[in-house]
């Protein structure tokens, strides 16, 4: 981390933002690492951790000097605190010069928020998403090397304040994550294709057998292949149910797109086509294995998601 | 296996054929396992590896006094064999009570096959389905214990011998599989729903996301969730294919339940409305929950799909 950076503030303690703090610690940061959160249970179990320095449950308090606030709630919570932040600032009890920046897994809507709450984007607001994450949750699981090798991508704007973006860039680089940067138009068609949408596809499977009549049969004779496919269905639905509304408008787009393709599927099916079929299977196939070997050459763990 | 079966016909030597040949042989069973092929390649391996004692090219010379055959060859050329056995028995070149067996994906398409080409379905017909495989194929690939904890779905009729299905049930057994009877189209509707319907969702997703413009970002930014996902988009295309087709009725209705489902997902999200989508995420969760509940009770390998 720059040495300019001596005051860091988390707003909410949980699995990344831990992991952050934790990995900080690791590399001796010598600033301070601050948590605000609504409730202490997690605030005082980071303390005890020796993940963070000190908390507080007020954000004024929490957020004054520091030079980077990392927004680290749920997806919609996020929006919420970007508009608590604007209230601050008007009031004059947050730095103009703070970096602002985040972990949530959609952007768009948080730059709309930012745009409604501020009057404009702040030119030190630097949204951005480790795609990295864990089957567990909560500050208990933080791990310092949860963004090794693993991407965060920065969704700066023309607006946004070249310093603060390299401020932020450096915050991941030292956690061993490689930093890319898209729009945030982007950022969030990407997501809803590769992650978002896939989740709606495994949810919405497992709730399509789970109500047909032979649900008993149906699950006793799942092999593989359906372990693997459904095994996001076992996320969160609360995170998930946040996500889709966030990017509602990519993933809208992508589930038409993919629906599109899934009803060819089902002509050629029905009319027996095993061209048009063995087309569709052999695109996807190649793709998947092309895919794959991208995957190997990089080494990169994506044992875990989001 | 029962001392009485002294010859085992495999009609096409590849992984499950070759396979339960390597587990029969790890039994000491002391008949005959006679491989048929078109070509010579695979048998010639399975000879010299030891899988198998003899194999012919002439379908009527390796079936010849048989106590069993299994027809292990692709999904829509089993329906064939089915014929070329119904000539030769036609013909008096097949012992009517050589009990006839497969392992292909789908059921339904062979009764009907059978019922075609025989005038009925013959009693000592017992059509089955090892839910085993492997990502490697061949008869190079197979192992003595692939079924070892894997169940073995048998779909005998009304007219079905009791002799005969004990025949098979035993042949299965002794290879440490756990065997399970259901009728065909149960058998076609469950793995439409657990298996067919994933594959086709996996392959429609990658090829729906390959086509897209953003390809190559998509893939550069998709994680762990996607991998595990899209795995099965690696199958093999013909395979697949195949199995559409032959299970084209059970398949079409169950990807139209699946559409409809996701349609109201679809809603949902278009409509902001977050209570329908925490029902639906809630109760696809809990169901998921529930299956990987049961596999880890049943201790049952499914670390291979099909």
């Amino acid at each position: 981390m720059p040495s300019s950076v001596k005051k860091i503030t988390l707003l909410a303690l949980g699995l990344i933002s831990g992991s952050l703090a934790k990995s900080l610690k690791s590399q001796s940061f010598n600033g301070e690492i601050v948590a605000w959160g609504r409730r202490s249970a997690s605030l005082e179990l980071g303390l005890s951790l020796g993940i963070i320095d000190r908390y507080s449950l007020d954000l004024a308090e929490a957020v004054k000097g520091a030079d980077v606030v990392v927004i680290a709630t749920p997806t919609l919570i996020a929006a919420d605190m970007i508009r608590q932040l604007a209230v601050l600032s008007k009031q004059g009890l947050l730095d103009p010069k703070t970096v602002i920046t985040d972990v949530a897994s959609v952007k768009g809507n948080l730059l709309e928020a930012a745009k409604d709450a501020f009057g404009q984007v702040p030119r030190n607001l630097v949204l951005g998403h480790p795609i990295a994450g864990s089957e567990k949750s909560g500050v208990e699981a933080a791990k310092a090397d949860l963004f090794v090798n693993h991407r965060v991508i920065l969704t700066p704007t023309a607006e946004t304040d070249a310093d603060a973006l390299l401020t932020v860039k450096h915050l991941w680089e030292s956690t061993g994550a490689e930093v890319v940067e898209m729009p945030v138009d982007e950022h969030d068609e990407v997501l809803a294709a590769t992650s978002h949408l896939p989740h709606i596809l495994a949810y919405s499977l497992v709730d399509a057998l789970a109500g047909s009549p032979g649900q008993q049969n149906i699950f006793r004779f799942a092999a593989g292949g359906f372990r693997d496919f459904t095994r996001i269905a076992s996320s969160d639905p609360t995170m998930w149910r946040d996500i889709a509304l966030a990017n509602s408008d990519a993933l809208l787009t992508t589930i038409d797109q993919f629906s599109e393709n899934l009803s060819c599927l089902r002509d050629a099916i029905a009319c027996g086509d095993g061209d048009a079929l063995m087309a569709s299977f052999g695109r996807a196939k190649a793709a998947r294995d092309q895919f794959a070997d991208m995957l190997a050459s990089q080494n990169q763990s994506t044992t875990t998601d989001e």
